[in-house]
């Protein structure tokens, strides 16, 4: 059996085969921005798209990673850190299944979002800065956040009383407060394409 | 964009879909039993077999879970409910996105692998005890921890000094001492088979 184990340990599917079966390649898109910027929603149109193309997407947001993995976790600087470091663990366990990530947070902090980078380094890794102001997002407050953060009701939330520090170098920035979702998308599309995300040498 | 939002949301790419496309069911296959016995090679064996009938599984085990996204764990009670829970959510996001998740797992308390079928109630849940004898996974040793656990080196290792309890009702039992490792993968894959996971209605 010992034996067996070094024999069949070759056996594994790695991520090489999966992307080549797949005919796309598998890594990880960070879209950060201010809660209501639009995140979420850009990622989920680009994943119909893609899956409309037989690329496979999925995205990591806080509807299903902060019910679920990320329960147990809180929002002060510790909980936060250990949140974005679970979601990049997730990523790399979905990037070797083969997939494209996009994980939708709005990571507000530079320091954690350079931990994504570097855990990504010499893989495949985007950082999209879904920009709009504080005003439109709070004008959006689609899950009605802003007004229990500006009530006190909420602390630490982002853009209140909670720096966003706004990204440097991304690999793309979309305004949102000037851009329709199908273009939002399509911004979003092209720059996967454009960095060669959609070929398998 | 609030508008759109809401527009957008229906956009979603749903398991129901990606289960169509990929034209198999998806879901969580609970490998348990003592290190040694031979989970994650079986998984690994599934795994490949599957591939090659276009079937997307993927396997999380120590290699790869323990090393990352359970790394600031460790073998205590309250640590090793916590590794199962990360490991059942993650499965969720997997399934979620159309694929067969084989967790090879210790799991050697009967409350925590509970949790796991109350978790995948209504979902599809397997579990599949990897049975073999301690003198057998003592002899494997494949990474040399039965040694250091006899040494005191390591303490609280299951088999040793802390107890694995068996499973009272798997939906299989595969007794890897006497079975090689390509029969007792097409055990795992007959009970896939059979449970209807290879067809979407």
């Amino acid at each position: 059996m010992q034996k067996n184990n070094v024999i069949w340990h070759d056996k594994y599917v790695k991520r090489e085969e999966r992307n080549r079966f797949f005919k796309h390649k598998s890594g990880l898109i960070l879209l950060t921005g201010l809660s209501g910027s639009g995140k979420s929603t850009i990622a989920h149109y680009a994943e119909r798209e893609l899956f409309a193309r037989d690329v496979h997407a999925y995205v990591l947001d806080g509807d299903n990673v902060r019910h679920g993995l990320n329960s147990n976790l809180g929002f002060s600087r510790e909980h936060r850190k250990e949140n974005l470091r679970r979601i990049v663990e997730v990523s790399k366990l979905f990037a070797d299944a083969g997939m494209l990530v996009f994980a939708a947070f709005i990571s507000p902090n530079k320091e954690n979002r350079e931990y994504f980078r570097t855990r990504f380094e010499d893989d495949n890794f985007l950082e999209v800065y879904v920009k709009c102001s504080l005003e439109v997002c709070e004008m959006r407050d689609p899950k009605g956040q802003y007004k229990k953060a500006r009530a006190g009701i909420i602390k630490n939330y982002t853009g209140i009383d909670s720096p966003y520090e706004e990204p440097e170098n991304p690999d793309l920035v979309i305004d949102t407060a000037r851009t329709d979702i199908r273009t939002a998308g399509q911004m979003l599309l092209d720059l996967i394409d454009n960095k060669g995300f959609l070929v398998v040498e």
